[in-house]
Protein backbone atom coordinates (compact mmCIF):
# COMPACT_ATOMS: atom_id res chain seq x y z
CA UNK A 1 0.00 0.00 0.00
CA UNK A 2 1.90 3.13 -1.21
CA UNK A 3 -0.73 5.79 -1.64
CA UNK A 4 -3.93 6.68 0.40
CA UNK A 5 -6.53 8.98 -0.96
CA UNK A 6 -8.95 10.37 2.06
CA UNK A 7 -11.68 11.36 0.54
CA UNK A 8 -13.80 13.88 3.53
CA UNK A 9 -10.51 15.10 4.96
CA UNK A 10 -12.72 15.58 8.73
CA UNK A 11 -12.55 14.73 12.06
CA UNK A 12 -12.49 10.78 11.20
CA UNK A 13 -10.48 10.83 7.60
CA UNK A 14 -8.41 13.11 9.16
CA UNK A 15 -7.81 10.22 12.41
CA UNK A 16 -7.35 7.83 9.82
CA UNK A 17 -4.03 9.24 8.24
CA UNK A 18 -2.80 10.82 11.29
CA UNK A 19 -3.43 6.95 12.67
CA UNK A 20 -1.40 5.69 9.25
CA UNK A 21 1.43 8.08 9.97
CA UNK A 22 1.90 7.60 13.11
CA UNK A 23 1.81 3.80 12.93
CA UNK A 24 4.52 4.12 10.47
CA UNK A 25 3.12 4.57 6.79
CA UNK A 26 5.38 5.63 4.91
CA UNK A 27 3.60 6.51 1.14
CA UNK A 28 1.70 9.09 -0.09
CA UNK A 29 -1.27 10.24 1.40
CA UNK A 30 -4.00 12.40 -0.50
CA UNK A 31 -6.64 14.54 0.50
CA UNK A 32 -10.05 15.48 -1.48
CA UNK A 33 -11.87 17.93 0.75
CA UNK A 34 -13.75 21.36 0.61
CA UNK A 35 -10.57 24.04 -0.16
CA UNK A 36 -10.50 24.96 3.74
CA UNK A 37 -10.28 21.33 4.67
CA UNK A 38 -7.43 21.00 2.67
CA UNK A 39 -5.62 24.14 3.83
CA UNK A 40 -6.05 22.42 7.27
CA UNK A 41 -4.78 19.52 6.62
CA UNK A 42 -1.91 20.52 4.79
CA UNK A 43 -0.66 22.96 7.65
CA UNK A 44 -1.36 19.96 10.24
CA UNK A 45 0.78 17.74 7.90
CA UNK A 46 -2.79 15.48 8.03
CA UNK A 47 -1.87 15.12 3.98
CA UNK A 48 0.87 15.57 1.57
CA UNK A 49 -1.17 16.99 -1.41
CA UNK A 50 -4.84 17.98 -2.09
CA UNK A 51 -5.92 16.76 -5.20
CA UNK A 52 -9.58 16.23 -7.07
CA UNK A 53 -11.63 13.47 -6.76
CA UNK A 54 -11.10 12.48 -10.41
CA UNK A 55 -6.98 12.36 -10.10
CA UNK A 56 -6.77 11.62 -6.68
CA UNK A 57 -8.76 8.22 -6.59
CA UNK A 58 -6.61 6.76 -9.66
CA UNK A 59 -3.47 7.27 -8.24
CA UNK A 60 -4.80 5.65 -4.44
CA UNK A 61 -4.24 1.76 -3.49
CA UNK A 62 -6.88 2.24 -0.59
CA UNK A 63 -9.75 4.57 -0.95
CA UNK A 64 -10.76 6.06 2.53
CA UNK A 65 -14.53 7.52 2.30
CA UNK A 66 -15.06 9.99 5.39
CA UNK A 67 -17.89 11.87 3.81
CA UNK A 68 -21.19 11.97 5.48
CA UNK A 69 -23.18 8.95 4.23
CA UNK A 70 -25.82 11.13 1.81
CA UNK A 71 -22.28 12.29 -0.47
CA UNK A 72 -20.82 8.99 0.09
CA UNK A 73 -23.83 7.24 -1.58
CA UNK A 74 -23.47 10.50 -4.16
CA UNK A 75 -20.10 9.79 -4.96
CA UNK A 76 -19.98 5.65 -5.17
CA UNK A 77 -20.47 5.50 -8.73
CA UNK A 78 -17.63 8.39 -9.67
CA UNK A 79 -15.39 6.40 -7.22
CA UNK A 80 -16.25 2.98 -8.65
CA UNK A 81 -15.42 4.21 -12.21
CA UNK A 82 -12.19 5.80 -11.20
CA UNK A 83 -10.73 3.31 -8.97
CA UNK A 84 -7.90 1.15 -10.18
CA UNK A 85 -7.74 -2.43 -10.39
CA UNK A 86 -6.35 -4.20 -7.28
CA UNK A 87 -7.30 -1.11 -5.17
CA UNK A 88 -9.75 -1.34 -1.88
CA UNK A 89 -12.02 1.42 -1.26
CA UNK A 90 -13.20 1.42 2.28
CA UNK A 91 -15.83 3.87 3.95
CA UNK A 92 -16.25 5.31 8.04
CA UNK A 93 -20.50 5.79 7.24
CA UNK A 94 -22.35 5.22 10.02
CA UNK A 95 -24.68 2.95 8.27
CA UNK A 96 -24.11 0.60 6.23
CA UNK A 97 -27.27 -1.61 3.94
CA UNK A 98 -27.57 1.72 1.98
CA UNK A 99 -23.89 2.44 1.56
CA UNK A 100 -23.03 -1.61 0.65
CA UNK A 101 -25.85 -1.82 -1.48
CA UNK A 102 -24.88 1.37 -3.59
CA UNK A 103 -21.20 -0.04 -3.79
CA UNK A 104 -22.90 -3.89 -4.83
CA UNK A 105 -24.11 -2.01 -8.14
CA UNK A 106 -21.26 -0.03 -8.61
CA UNK A 107 -17.91 -1.96 -8.61
CA UNK A 108 -17.14 -4.79 -11.28
CA UNK A 109 -14.00 -6.03 -11.69
CA UNK A 110 -10.67 -6.15 -9.31
CA UNK A 111 -11.17 -2.83 -7.56
CA UNK A 112 -13.32 -3.64 -4.57
CA UNK A 113 -15.19 -1.92 -1.83
CA UNK A 114 -15.58 -2.92 1.67
CA UNK A 115 -17.77 -0.93 4.27
CA UNK A 116 -16.81 0.36 7.36
CA UNK A 117 -17.65 2.14 10.56
CA UNK A 118 -15.15 3.20 12.94
CA UNK A 119 -17.11 3.66 16.36
CA UNK A 120 -15.12 6.77 17.73
CA UNK A 121 -15.90 9.98 17.85
CA UNK A 122 -15.90 13.88 19.88
CA UNK A 123 -17.87 16.20 20.37
CA UNK A 124 -15.74 18.48 17.52
CA UNK A 125 -15.73 18.00 14.15
CA UNK A 126 -13.16 19.16 11.75
CA UNK A 127 -9.85 18.23 10.55
CA UNK A 128 -8.66 20.48 13.28
CA UNK A 129 -10.05 17.51 16.02
CA UNK A 130 -8.49 14.93 14.46
CA UNK A 131 -6.42 12.62 16.21
CA UNK A 132 -3.79 9.47 16.09
CA UNK A 133 -5.43 7.73 18.65
CA UNK A 134 -8.63 8.39 17.73
CA UNK A 135 -9.56 5.17 16.43
CA UNK A 136 -7.29 2.96 18.84
CA UNK A 137 -9.46 0.79 21.04
CA UNK A 138 -13.19 1.87 19.17
CA UNK A 139 -14.95 -1.02 17.35
CA UNK A 140 -14.83 -1.21 13.92
CA UNK A 141 -17.01 -2.88 12.04
CA UNK A 142 -16.09 -4.44 8.83
CA UNK A 143 -19.22 -5.58 6.69
CA UNK A 144 -18.17 -7.61 3.68
CA UNK A 145 -21.90 -7.96 1.28
CA UNK A 146 -21.08 -11.56 1.13
CA UNK A 147 -20.75 -11.35 5.61
CA UNK A 148 -17.26 -12.60 5.03
CA UNK A 149 -14.18 -10.60 4.55
CA UNK A 150 -12.36 -10.83 0.61
CA UNK A 151 -8.86 -13.20 0.94
CA UNK A 152 -7.17 -10.32 -1.39
CA UNK A 153 -4.00 -8.34 -1.28
CA UNK A 154 -5.81 -4.96 -0.63
CA UNK A 155 -8.19 -6.30 1.90
CA UNK A 156 -4.78 -8.09 3.60
CA UNK A 157 -3.16 -5.04 3.78
CA UNK A 158 -6.16 -3.05 4.79
CA UNK A 159 -6.38 -5.11 7.66
CA UNK A 160 -2.81 -5.57 8.67
CA UNK A 161 -3.09 -1.49 9.20
CA UNK A 162 -5.75 -1.69 11.05
CA UNK A 163 -4.10 -3.73 13.04
CA UNK A 164 -0.96 -1.45 13.49
CA UNK A 165 -3.81 1.23 14.64
CA UNK A 166 -4.43 -0.72 17.57
CA UNK A 167 -8.33 -1.95 15.75
CA UNK A 168 -9.59 -5.05 15.77
CA UNK A 169 -12.55 -4.98 13.67
CA UNK A 170 -15.76 -7.16 14.04
CA UNK A 171 -17.11 -8.26 11.14
CA UNK A 172 -21.01 -7.91 10.53
CA UNK A 173 -23.21 -7.96 7.56
CA UNK A 174 -24.39 -4.76 6.78
CA UNK A 175 -28.04 -5.66 8.04
CA UNK A 176 -26.65 -7.39 11.28
CA UNK A 177 -24.68 -3.60 11.54
CA UNK A 178 -27.98 -1.51 10.84
CA UNK A 179 -30.41 -3.73 13.23
CA UNK A 180 -27.55 -3.70 15.98
CA UNK A 181 -26.56 0.20 15.56
CA UNK A 182 -30.05 1.35 15.44
CA UNK A 183 -30.52 0.41 19.37
CA UNK A 184 -26.79 1.01 20.85
CA UNK A 185 -25.72 4.20 18.56
CA UNK A 186 -29.51 5.47 16.84
CA UNK A 187 -31.85 5.10 19.71
CA UNK A 188 -28.99 6.68 22.47
CA UNK A 189 -28.74 9.34 20.12
CA UNK A 190 -32.55 10.32 20.08
CA UNK A 191 -33.75 9.42 23.45
CA UNK A 192 -30.98 12.04 24.66
CA UNK A 193 -32.35 14.49 22.23
CA UNK A 194 -35.58 14.22 23.04
CA UNK A 195 -34.81 14.34 26.61
CA UNK A 196 -32.99 17.63 26.41
CA UNK A 197 -35.88 19.05 24.49
CA UNK A 198 -38.35 18.01 27.12
CA UNK A 199 -36.18 19.11 29.73
CA UNK A 200 -35.95 22.61 28.88
CA UNK A 201 -39.81 22.91 27.48
CA UNK A 202 -40.82 21.52 30.75
CA UNK A 203 -38.92 24.20 32.98
CA UNK A 204 -38.79 27.77 33.48
CA UNK A 205 -35.40 29.07 32.95
CA UNK A 206 -31.85 28.29 32.91
CA UNK A 207 -32.14 28.60 37.09
CA UNK A 208 -34.11 25.73 37.36
CA UNK A 209 -32.49 23.81 34.86
CA UNK A 210 -29.31 24.30 37.04
CA UNK A 211 -31.13 22.35 39.76
CA UNK A 212 -29.39 19.32 38.19
CA UNK A 213 -26.72 17.13 39.04
CA UNK A 214 -24.23 14.76 36.63
CA UNK A 215 -26.87 12.86 35.43
CA UNK A 216 -28.60 15.37 33.56
CA UNK A 217 -25.81 16.33 31.45
CA UNK A 218 -24.24 12.23 31.20
CA UNK A 219 -28.05 11.39 29.82
CA UNK A 220 -28.10 14.73 27.34
CA UNK A 221 -24.28 14.98 26.25
CA UNK A 222 -25.29 12.97 23.20
CA UNK A 223 -28.31 15.94 21.89
CA UNK A 224 -24.74 18.33 20.73
CA UNK A 225 -24.55 16.08 17.84
CA UNK A 226 -24.56 17.75 14.67
CA UNK A 227 -28.17 17.22 12.86
CA UNK A 228 -27.14 16.86 9.48
CA UNK A 229 -24.95 13.81 10.32
CA UNK A 230 -27.97 12.33 11.93
CA UNK A 231 -30.58 13.29 9.27
CA UNK A 232 -28.19 10.83 6.85
CA UNK A 233 -28.27 8.26 9.51
CA UNK A 234 -32.11 8.50 10.24
CA UNK A 235 -33.13 8.68 6.78
CA UNK A 236 -30.68 5.14 5.77
CA UNK A 237 -31.89 3.26 9.17
CA UNK A 238 -35.19 4.77 9.46
CA UNK A 239 -37.14 1.03 9.74
CA UNK A 240 -34.79 -0.33 12.71
CA UNK A 241 -34.50 3.01 14.16
CA UNK A 242 -38.47 3.13 13.99
CA UNK A 243 -38.31 -0.24 15.73
CA UNK A 244 -35.98 0.78 18.44
CA UNK A 245 -37.98 3.62 19.23
CA UNK A 246 -41.26 1.61 19.47
CA UNK A 247 -39.59 -0.54 21.44
CA UNK A 248 -38.34 2.28 24.38
CA UNK A 249 -41.80 4.41 23.79
CA UNK A 250 -43.50 0.60 24.99
CA UNK A 251 -41.39 0.34 27.89
CA UNK A 252 -41.33 4.09 29.32
CA UNK A 253 -45.43 3.66 29.11
CA UNK A 254 -45.01 0.63 30.83
CA UNK A 255 -43.16 2.36 33.57
CA UNK A 256 -45.23 4.58 33.27
CA UNK A 257 -48.38 2.72 33.95
CA UNK A 258 -46.62 0.78 36.72
CA UNK A 259 -44.75 3.93 38.55
CA UNK A 260 -46.55 2.15 41.87
CA UNK A 261 -45.64 -1.13 41.30
CA UNK A 262 -42.78 -3.40 41.56
CA UNK A 263 -42.02 -4.01 37.69
CA UNK A 264 -39.96 -1.24 38.24
CA UNK A 265 -37.60 -3.17 40.53
CA UNK A 266 -37.28 -5.44 37.10
CA UNK A 267 -35.94 -2.38 35.09
CA UNK A 268 -33.33 -1.28 37.40
CA UNK A 269 -31.96 -4.85 37.71
CA UNK A 270 -31.94 -5.13 34.06
CA UNK A 271 -30.62 -1.75 33.57
CA UNK A 272 -28.06 -2.30 35.92
CA UNK A 273 -26.84 -5.90 34.25
CA UNK A 274 -26.33 -3.72 31.38
CA UNK A 275 -24.13 -1.43 33.12
CA UNK A 276 -21.90 -4.32 34.47
CA UNK A 277 -21.32 -5.39 31.40
CA UNK A 278 -20.09 -2.13 29.65
CA UNK A 279 -17.56 -1.67 32.41
CA UNK A 280 -16.29 -4.69 32.25
CA UNK A 281 -12.59 -4.45 30.75
CA UNK A 282 -12.93 -5.72 26.92
CA UNK B 1 -23.10 24.82 66.78
CA UNK B 2 -21.15 22.36 68.72
CA UNK B 3 -22.31 19.27 68.17
CA UNK B 4 -24.36 17.75 65.23
CA UNK B 5 -25.95 14.50 64.87
CA UNK B 6 -25.70 12.52 61.60
CA UNK B 7 -28.73 10.03 61.40
CA UNK B 8 -27.67 7.66 58.46
CA UNK B 9 -24.14 7.78 58.43
CA UNK B 10 -23.66 6.82 54.19
CA UNK B 11 -22.27 8.32 51.15
CA UNK B 12 -24.05 11.40 51.87
CA UNK B 13 -24.31 11.67 55.69
CA UNK B 14 -20.44 10.69 55.62
CA UNK B 15 -19.88 13.22 53.29
CA UNK B 16 -21.02 16.48 55.15
CA UNK B 17 -19.27 15.01 58.27
CA UNK B 18 -16.23 14.68 56.30
CA UNK B 19 -16.72 18.26 54.93
CA UNK B 20 -17.31 19.77 58.46
CA UNK B 21 -14.49 18.75 59.56
CA UNK B 22 -12.39 19.92 56.54
CA UNK B 23 -13.74 23.51 57.09
CA UNK B 24 -12.98 23.58 60.42
CA UNK B 25 -15.13 22.59 62.57
CA UNK B 26 -13.86 21.48 66.02
CA UNK B 27 -17.47 20.50 67.80
CA UNK B 28 -18.86 16.33 68.25
CA UNK B 29 -19.97 14.49 65.12
CA UNK B 30 -22.44 11.87 66.42
CA UNK B 31 -23.25 9.36 64.26
CA UNK B 32 -26.54 7.55 63.78
CA UNK B 33 -26.96 4.47 61.61
CA UNK B 34 -26.01 0.82 61.31
CA UNK B 35 -23.67 -1.55 64.01
CA UNK B 36 -21.72 -2.16 60.46
CA UNK B 37 -21.35 1.78 59.07
CA UNK B 38 -20.63 2.98 62.11
CA UNK B 39 -17.68 0.70 62.73
CA UNK B 40 -16.73 1.72 59.49
CA UNK B 41 -17.46 5.87 60.03
CA UNK B 42 -15.26 5.38 63.79
CA UNK B 43 -12.71 3.72 61.50
CA UNK B 44 -12.33 6.40 58.50
CA UNK B 45 -12.79 9.09 61.79
CA UNK B 46 -15.80 10.69 60.39
CA UNK B 47 -17.79 10.15 63.63
CA UNK B 48 -16.95 10.96 67.00
CA UNK B 49 -19.38 8.67 68.50
CA UNK B 50 -22.02 6.43 67.54
CA UNK B 51 -25.13 6.87 69.78
CA UNK B 52 -28.80 5.99 69.11
CA UNK B 53 -31.32 7.89 68.14
CA UNK B 54 -32.78 8.94 71.56
CA UNK B 55 -29.83 10.06 72.56
CA UNK B 56 -27.50 11.65 69.78
CA UNK B 57 -30.90 13.69 68.97
CA UNK B 58 -31.29 15.70 72.13
CA UNK B 59 -27.54 16.08 72.55
CA UNK B 60 -27.51 18.28 69.11
CA UNK B 61 -27.74 21.43 67.41
CA UNK B 62 -28.00 20.08 63.70
CA UNK B 63 -29.46 17.15 63.09
CA UNK B 64 -28.62 15.96 60.28
CA UNK B 65 -31.47 13.70 58.63
CA UNK B 66 -29.28 11.39 55.95
CA UNK B 67 -31.15 8.40 55.50
CA UNK B 68 -33.54 6.64 52.41
CA UNK B 69 -36.91 8.58 51.87
CA UNK B 70 -39.21 6.16 54.01
CA UNK B 71 -37.13 5.89 56.83
CA UNK B 72 -37.16 9.76 57.56
CA UNK B 73 -40.46 10.08 57.00
CA UNK B 74 -40.95 7.28 59.62
CA UNK B 75 -37.99 8.41 62.18
CA UNK B 76 -39.28 12.38 61.69
CA UNK B 77 -42.32 12.29 64.48
CA UNK B 78 -39.76 10.89 66.94
CA UNK B 79 -36.78 13.31 65.87
CA UNK B 80 -39.39 16.42 66.81
CA UNK B 81 -39.75 14.96 69.74
CA UNK B 82 -36.45 14.62 70.88
CA UNK B 83 -34.61 17.98 68.95
CA UNK B 84 -34.00 20.12 72.14
CA UNK B 85 -35.45 23.67 71.66
CA UNK B 86 -33.21 26.62 69.17
CA UNK B 87 -31.92 23.36 67.59
CA UNK B 88 -32.39 22.90 63.61
CA UNK B 89 -33.30 19.68 61.80
CA UNK B 90 -32.26 19.13 58.19
CA UNK B 91 -32.44 16.30 55.33
CA UNK B 92 -30.93 15.55 52.09
CA UNK B 93 -33.96 13.60 50.75
CA UNK B 94 -34.28 13.56 47.39
CA UNK B 95 -37.71 14.64 46.90
CA UNK B 96 -39.16 17.06 49.40
CA UNK B 97 -43.04 17.63 49.55
CA UNK B 98 -43.45 14.19 51.30
CA UNK B 99 -40.63 15.55 53.88
CA UNK B 100 -41.62 18.54 54.34
CA UNK B 101 -45.39 18.47 55.04
CA UNK B 102 -44.36 15.20 57.94
CA UNK B 103 -42.16 17.74 59.29
CA UNK B 104 -44.76 20.71 59.77
CA UNK B 105 -47.25 18.13 61.03
CA UNK B 106 -44.14 17.36 64.03
CA UNK B 107 -42.32 20.16 64.54
CA UNK B 108 -43.47 22.31 67.27
CA UNK B 109 -41.93 25.64 69.37
CA UNK B 110 -38.57 26.43 68.80
CA UNK B 111 -36.85 23.04 67.58
CA UNK B 112 -36.90 24.04 63.79
CA UNK B 113 -36.96 21.88 60.39
CA UNK B 114 -35.68 22.64 57.09
CA UNK B 115 -35.70 20.59 53.96
CA UNK B 116 -33.03 20.11 51.79
CA UNK B 117 -31.06 18.34 49.01
CA UNK B 118 -27.72 18.37 48.33
CA UNK B 119 -27.59 16.96 44.34
CA UNK B 120 -24.06 15.15 44.37
CA UNK B 121 -23.73 11.68 44.20
CA UNK B 122 -21.54 9.06 43.09
CA UNK B 123 -22.04 5.37 41.78
CA UNK B 124 -20.33 3.91 45.18
CA UNK B 125 -22.83 3.92 48.47
CA UNK B 126 -21.75 3.65 52.30
CA UNK B 127 -19.49 5.94 54.37
CA UNK B 128 -16.66 4.15 53.00
CA UNK B 129 -16.95 6.15 50.05
CA UNK B 130 -17.89 9.48 51.60
CA UNK B 131 -15.87 12.43 50.93
CA UNK B 132 -15.14 15.97 52.20
CA UNK B 133 -15.51 17.52 48.74
CA UNK B 134 -18.48 15.52 47.43
CA UNK B 135 -20.47 18.73 47.87
CA UNK B 136 -18.79 21.39 46.60
CA UNK B 137 -19.93 23.13 43.85
CA UNK B 138 -22.74 20.85 43.68
CA UNK B 139 -26.59 22.08 43.86
CA UNK B 140 -28.08 22.13 46.87
CA UNK B 141 -31.52 22.99 47.72
CA UNK B 142 -33.18 24.17 50.84
CA UNK B 143 -37.02 23.99 50.73
CA UNK B 144 -38.16 26.06 53.71
CA UNK B 145 -42.51 25.37 54.06
CA UNK B 146 -42.76 28.76 53.79
CA UNK B 147 -40.87 29.46 51.00
CA UNK B 148 -38.26 31.57 52.54
CA UNK B 149 -35.49 30.90 54.83
CA UNK B 150 -36.55 31.14 58.55
CA UNK B 151 -34.46 33.84 60.48
CA UNK B 152 -33.17 32.03 63.33
CA UNK B 153 -29.37 31.49 65.03
CA UNK B 154 -29.85 28.04 64.16
CA UNK B 155 -30.62 28.38 60.31
CA UNK B 156 -27.78 31.18 59.95
CA UNK B 157 -24.98 28.89 61.24
CA UNK B 158 -25.83 25.92 59.11
CA UNK B 159 -25.59 27.97 56.57
CA UNK B 160 -22.40 29.86 57.54
CA UNK B 161 -21.22 26.21 57.43
CA UNK B 162 -22.71 25.21 54.09
CA UNK B 163 -20.75 28.34 53.15
CA UNK B 164 -17.62 27.18 54.20
CA UNK B 165 -18.24 23.63 52.58
CA UNK B 166 -18.20 25.39 49.28
CA UNK B 167 -21.93 24.95 48.92
CA UNK B 168 -24.19 28.15 47.57
CA UNK B 169 -27.77 26.92 48.55
CA UNK B 170 -30.38 27.16 45.98
CA UNK B 171 -34.13 28.21 47.72
CA UNK B 172 -36.95 26.78 46.55
CA UNK B 173 -40.81 25.80 47.83
CA UNK B 174 -41.06 22.44 48.20
CA UNK B 175 -43.48 21.88 45.31
CA UNK B 176 -40.72 23.69 43.26
CA UNK B 177 -38.33 21.20 43.72
CA UNK B 178 -40.53 18.13 43.39
CA UNK B 179 -41.59 19.36 39.98
CA UNK B 180 -37.96 20.62 38.71
CA UNK B 181 -36.49 17.72 39.93
CA UNK B 182 -39.13 15.33 38.46
CA UNK B 183 -37.65 16.85 34.85
CA UNK B 184 -34.13 17.23 35.81
CA UNK B 185 -33.36 14.16 37.69
CA UNK B 186 -36.48 11.42 37.96
CA UNK B 187 -37.13 11.83 34.33
CA UNK B 188 -33.21 11.36 32.87
CA UNK B 189 -33.34 7.98 35.49
CA UNK B 190 -36.06 6.65 34.42
CA UNK B 191 -35.44 7.17 30.45
CA UNK B 192 -31.47 5.77 31.04
CA UNK B 193 -33.21 2.51 32.87
CA UNK B 194 -35.54 2.39 30.53
CA UNK B 195 -32.79 2.69 27.81
CA UNK B 196 -30.50 0.03 29.01
CA UNK B 197 -33.44 -2.58 29.39
CA UNK B 198 -34.26 -2.17 25.73
CA UNK B 199 -30.88 -2.25 24.40
CA UNK B 200 -30.46 -5.66 26.54
CA UNK B 201 -33.94 -6.86 25.13
CA UNK B 202 -33.41 -6.49 21.80
CA UNK B 203 -29.46 -7.33 20.93
CA UNK B 204 -28.22 -11.04 21.10
CA UNK B 205 -25.44 -11.13 23.16
CA UNK B 206 -22.26 -9.23 24.79
CA UNK B 207 -20.67 -9.06 21.33
CA UNK B 208 -23.78 -7.38 19.68
CA UNK B 209 -23.44 -4.69 22.56
CA UNK B 210 -20.31 -4.35 22.38
CA UNK B 211 -20.55 -2.74 18.90
CA UNK B 212 -21.09 0.50 20.53
CA UNK B 213 -19.59 3.62 21.48
CA UNK B 214 -19.45 6.18 24.26
CA UNK B 215 -22.92 7.30 23.77
CA UNK B 216 -24.20 4.14 24.98
CA UNK B 217 -22.30 4.00 27.94
CA UNK B 218 -23.20 7.60 29.04
CA UNK B 219 -26.52 7.85 28.47
CA UNK B 220 -27.25 4.44 30.23
CA UNK B 221 -25.04 5.29 33.45
CA UNK B 222 -27.69 6.19 35.27
CA UNK B 223 -29.10 2.78 35.32
CA UNK B 224 -26.51 1.82 37.78
CA UNK B 225 -28.46 3.41 40.58
CA UNK B 226 -29.60 1.48 43.15
CA UNK B 227 -33.22 0.62 43.05
CA UNK B 228 -34.26 1.02 46.82
CA UNK B 229 -33.09 4.72 46.73
CA UNK B 230 -35.17 5.34 43.53
CA UNK B 231 -38.40 3.66 44.85
CA UNK B 232 -39.13 6.35 47.34
CA UNK B 233 -38.28 8.76 44.87
CA UNK B 234 -41.21 7.27 42.44
CA UNK B 235 -43.40 6.52 45.29
CA UNK B 236 -42.87 10.49 46.91
CA UNK B 237 -43.04 12.46 43.64
CA UNK B 238 -45.45 9.87 41.34
CA UNK B 239 -47.59 12.72 39.95
CA UNK B 240 -44.77 15.18 38.82
CA UNK B 241 -42.75 11.81 37.27
CA UNK B 242 -46.09 10.84 35.87
CA UNK B 243 -46.05 14.40 34.34
CA UNK B 244 -42.51 14.29 32.95
CA UNK B 245 -42.54 10.72 31.33
CA UNK B 246 -45.92 11.60 29.46
CA UNK B 247 -43.87 14.65 27.82
CA UNK B 248 -40.87 12.41 27.17
CA UNK B 249 -43.62 9.57 25.88
CA UNK B 250 -45.20 12.22 23.46
CA UNK B 251 -41.58 13.67 22.32
CA UNK B 252 -40.65 10.44 21.12
CA UNK B 253 -43.38 9.59 19.75
CA UNK B 254 -43.38 13.02 17.60
CA UNK B 255 -39.65 11.97 17.00
CA UNK B 256 -40.74 8.38 15.82
CA UNK B 257 -44.11 9.69 13.25
CA UNK B 258 -41.90 12.55 11.61
CA UNK B 259 -38.30 10.42 11.08
CA UNK B 260 -38.23 11.03 7.39
CA UNK B 261 -39.40 14.63 7.99
CA UNK B 262 -37.86 18.00 9.34
CA UNK B 263 -39.36 18.07 12.65
CA UNK B 264 -36.15 16.10 13.66
CA UNK B 265 -34.37 19.31 13.17
CA UNK B 266 -35.84 21.13 15.82
CA UNK B 267 -35.58 18.80 18.02
CA UNK B 268 -31.80 18.48 17.53
CA UNK B 269 -31.14 22.27 17.35
CA UNK B 270 -33.73 22.58 20.66
CA UNK B 271 -31.15 19.73 22.50
CA UNK B 272 -27.97 21.11 21.73
CA UNK B 273 -29.35 24.82 23.66
CA UNK B 274 -29.88 22.93 26.29
CA UNK B 275 -26.17 20.94 26.09
CA UNK B 276 -24.26 24.64 25.61
CA UNK B 277 -26.69 26.07 29.04
CA UNK B 278 -25.57 23.06 31.12
CA UNK B 279 -22.10 23.05 29.78
CA UNK B 280 -21.07 26.99 30.50
CA UNK B 281 -19.39 27.86 33.96
CA UNK B 282 -22.14 29.00 36.31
Amino acid sequence: MDTVAIVGVGLMGGSFALGLRAAGFRGRILGVSSPRALEAALARGVIDEGLPLKQAVPAADLIYLANPIDRILEILPEVARLARPGSLTTDAGSTKVAIVDRAAECFRGSALFLGGHPMAGKAERGVEAAEAGLLRGAPYVLTPASGVLPKRPAVRSFLSWLDRLGVSPIVLSPHDHDRIVAFTSHLPQLASSALASVVLENTRDPAERAVSGGGLRDTTRLARSAFDLWRDIVLTNTENIDCALSAYIEKLQRLRTNLRATVLKDEFERGAALLDELSRPS
